[in-house]
């Protein structure tokens, strides 16, 4: 099966710690890089984790508080002392642009490749970004500035060909697309062969949905129906609400009802505070709720 | 005596690695926190350090390159969620007063407290701070863009006091800082005590030089004459000097003549290429010609 596996850089919230950088994650998707979110030390954390640099294309960038974009610049640069020549694309709220491009004549102002950068209407549940991989979309959220999560869904793989039957039946090479297509065969003596008997069901397609951050907000549950993962930020323990709901964040327990609302298969909390020592309070809380829940840890990753 | 001790935050050069993060210093003078460049992860590495972040009041930046100044926005946004109310000074060149200003508008519009930016002319030898127990100088550094180092002066400690003789002459409390301070004192038969009887010599002022970003430039040698402790930068091995040449770096070997140049005390070499698995090759280069060499390490401290 190819590669939908989660990596976390880092699952820390706004103040530095000793137990986790800012937040970062990489989604491999058939072996290609999407990168969400970027604070400071994301470069160190991609090369700490073996990421290779160039088959990064793709950065979504939640919001624009510091713990979640202070990276970028420094990744841009490196890019270009390494010598890369193809785009990167980066996918932020609109106001990134202006600070994106005053940034990038300033300290890389001979960058041999291009910065292709997108708005992000935060406010809405749109297709984002295809290529014949997945899907992007954005999912709305709530925090004190403009801000969304991102939903990755695989595009419905192929069947898989059943190399017996093709040899039996005697099918050219050139039509065994046509075939991981859908397309029936007819044999020799005329008879159709159903593409049933040529192919065995694929996998199904997985999906990956990112939600920090947020305050409490169900009426993001309708966008993410039955996701596979769901990583959603946990940044407070419920007995802390009243923070949490100061500082649109969420509590664990609330990341767990938004799972559970979802139907999602699994659940990754992160974007811990770090006023808690011990975390496993959080993950507790959280599968009070919903028991396949985890707690996101720098290095980890997930298959989804 | 009172502290004068250097921490390495970061000793690595522009590509991240594995082994390092970028360049960043703290140089603890009387528990007043400097520091000296700010790469992506100073944050992080203060904290992992146990340095306070309000004991920090002054950054002396080199150059613009990104490995010595991606960290400051970052740190200074940590301060603001921090509540700090205290000034942070910031000396950098020139032209990074304007993408401060920018970054700080936009990132950081509700800052509580002042970012006073002292641009620093880096072609010139000159006095760019002082306080009761320094003096920091700026050493014109040759590299690829404007860059200068910095000289860490302490200011000569006052001598101690001889508490027996203070009580032997009754010499009240009141006058014990113009003791401190060399005067003479007249008992009461009139006898003139030489200050010399009341007190003990102070310990030597200590100094400081922190020289990266550089190619090999012997002009700085007059500028930094007998210091006590020397950081230089050591990019690259000498069998790699056309690639150091070119880049505006130094070799191991060059830091070492430097040092000898100017009779440092020690050496502390650092900002290594991230070419290098083995870095006790350039230890050992630059012990060749200056035996007191020591290697830059995160989170290793020096006592000057």
């Amino acid at each position: 099966m190819e590669k939908f596996e989660l990596t976390i850089l880092g699952c820390g919230s706004a103040l530095p710690s000793m137990r986790h950088f800012a937040s970062s994650q990489i989604l491999n998707v058939h072996d290609k890089l999407y990168m969400i979110d970027c604070g400071e030390s994301t470069q160190v954390q991609m090369r700490c984790n073996h990421l290779k640099f160039t088959r990064l294309g793709h950065i979504f960038i939640s919001h624009l508080h510091g713990d979640h974009c202070f990276g970028v610049i420094g990744l841009i640069s490196t890019f270009g002392l390494l010598g890369r020549t193809t785009e990167l694309h980066i996918y932020a709220p609109k106001a990134y642009g202006k600070i994106l491009r005053y940034e990038l004549d300033f300290f890389c102002p001979a960058l041999q490749y291009n910065v292709v950068f997108h708005p992000v209407d935060t406010s809405q549940h749109t297709l984002l970004y295809e290529d014949r991989s997945i899907e992007v979309y954005s999912i709305p959220l709530r925090h004190r500035i403009d801000c969304c999560g991102f939903l990755f869904k695989e595009k419905p793989p192929l069947p898989h060909i059943l190399r017996d039957m093709i040899d039996f039946y005697k099918i050219p090479v050139s039509q065994i697309n046509n075939i991981k297509y859908g397309k029936d065969w007819i044999a020799e003596n005329g008879e159709t062969v159903p593409n049933s008997r040529l192919t065995r069901p694929a996998e199904p397609a997985r999906s990956y949905a990112y939600c920090s951050d947020t305050i409490y907000n169900p009426a993001i549950v309708p966008m993410i129906k039955s996701v596979d993962t769901l990583y959603h930020e946990a940044t407070f323990l419920h007995q802390d609400l009243s923070r949490a709901s100061e500082t649109f964040h969420s509590t664990a327990l609330q990341a767990a009802l938004i799972a559970k609302q979802c139907g999602a298969k699994k659940l990754i909390i992160g974007h811990f505070s770090s006023r808690y020592e011990d975390e496993s309070m959080l993950l507790k809380e959280a599968r009070n709720v919903f028991q396949p829940t985890y707690l996101a840890r720098e290095n980890l990753k997930f298959e989804i």
